[in-house]
């Protein structure tokens, strides 16, 4: 039986979601709360990894075993066994040939950023940055839109294609903050917080918008900006 | 010079405040950016510790050193060193005689319920407990008003008198939430985690609304519930 399981978790209280040596990450600890649960050992995977501190609104998983049990009474019984730091949101069965990462279609990454200095309670959550010009970061955000060589936009991992399509980038304001919401049919390591980057320093006026173009035309990670910190990012939802 | 802080930090990512051997408190993260800011050793004295996980957001101490600054000034200068997970709200000139222990008149804290299940970004800032009575809970928390004995609801410190006034309770609900708020003179070790241990037993119908008035009568912790967790709890304000 496969099954497609939907989790949030708080990525200020882990490693990263892979499985790690010496860390804990979110994949392992899910896998003890299943084996606890199965007594059997099963491997769980991702439609991506989130690096430290990178938080999950929507991250997929899949995994497969021979038990054949509701999707309400398993997320229940992990839940249960999972720290509160991280929630199964649904499970349910699948396709066999249903892979978690193969099967995405689309995947959307959401950066959150704040105007007015944070409260303690907001400090891992978001990013605060004083003096940021949103509206020309948001015109500039606009260059990304397409199917480009992202090869100057990420941290290259050798045997991985670079070039990706992006669909959209949309800035939703509240008063004093913006949510950066990026969908795209794939991102490569650091993608989104390289674009994130590079839209600061935009945003900052170190930088001109002609540099987007410029690093998608002849890519070049020196154009990009200083790739922005973790915790402002969520991996909000994976289409299928 | 004598200097008031009020600080806000949370409590997730630390050891509790006062200094540790092994483990990280927030006293020595402050000590150590005042250490930075002025090239000297400074202690700091706050008006009360707080236990590894529980939050602030009104704590209070006092320092003293030779050089004179103006509060602004020393805010921004800390607030630049400090983790963003604490974050300085004021400092500001005090009379010689001023200690932030011994000076404070009464304290508030604030211990947060939810009845709802918690999303992954709430898990280390509330408690969920499904099925309590909340107007039970209120009613039975007027019984801990006033001057008594708490040494049942609290870990007894030799030589610290026990007797204490507590001069309210008051719940404060949104739609799935309550804000527990006690203000008193002062508090006991686990003092409030044991008093809202107390109240959540008796909200689930686990202990009578008498076991209160019976272990401050005559003392005796097997009476109280168990000690609540520390994530719920707030140090809320202390009043000079």
């Amino acid at each position: 039986m496969m099954y497609h399981v939907i989790v949030a978790y708080d990525g200020s209280s882990y490693y990263g979601f892979q499985r790690q040596k010496k860390q804990l990450g979110i994949q392992e600890v899910i896998e003890k709360a299943l084996k606890n649960m199965t007594k059997k050992n099963i491997t769980i995977h991702s439609a991506g990894r989130t690096d430290k501190g990178v938080h999950a609104k929507g991250q997929s998983f899949h995994f497969e075993t021979e038990f054949e049990l509701d999707g309400e009474t398993i997320k229940k019984a992990l839940n249960k066994r999972l720290p509160e730091t991280i929630r199964i949101l649904s499970v349910k069965h699948a396709n066999q040939k249903f892979h978690a990462r193969h099967s995405a279609k689309s995947k959307v990454y959401t950066y959150r950023l704040s105007k007015i200095p944070l409260t303690a309670f907001e400090a891992n959550y978001e990013v605060y940055l004083p003096n940021l010009d949103f509206k020309l970061m948001e015109e500039a955000s606009q260059h990304f839109i397409g199917t480009h060589d992202f090869l100057g936009f990420c941290e290259k991992v050798e045997g991985k294609p670079t070039i990706k399509t992006i669909y959209s980038i949309d800035f939703k304001h509240t008063k004093h903050k913006v949510n950066v919401v990026f969908h795209g049919n794939s991102f490569l390591k650091y993608m989104v917080r390289s674009m994130m980057g590079t839209l600061i320093e935009i945003g900052q006026h170190k930088k001109e918008i002609d540099v987007i173009t410029e690093n998608l035309m002849s890519p070049n990670r020196k154009l990009a900006g200083k790739t922005a910190p973790a915790k402002g990012l969520y991996l909000t939802k994976i289409h299928y």
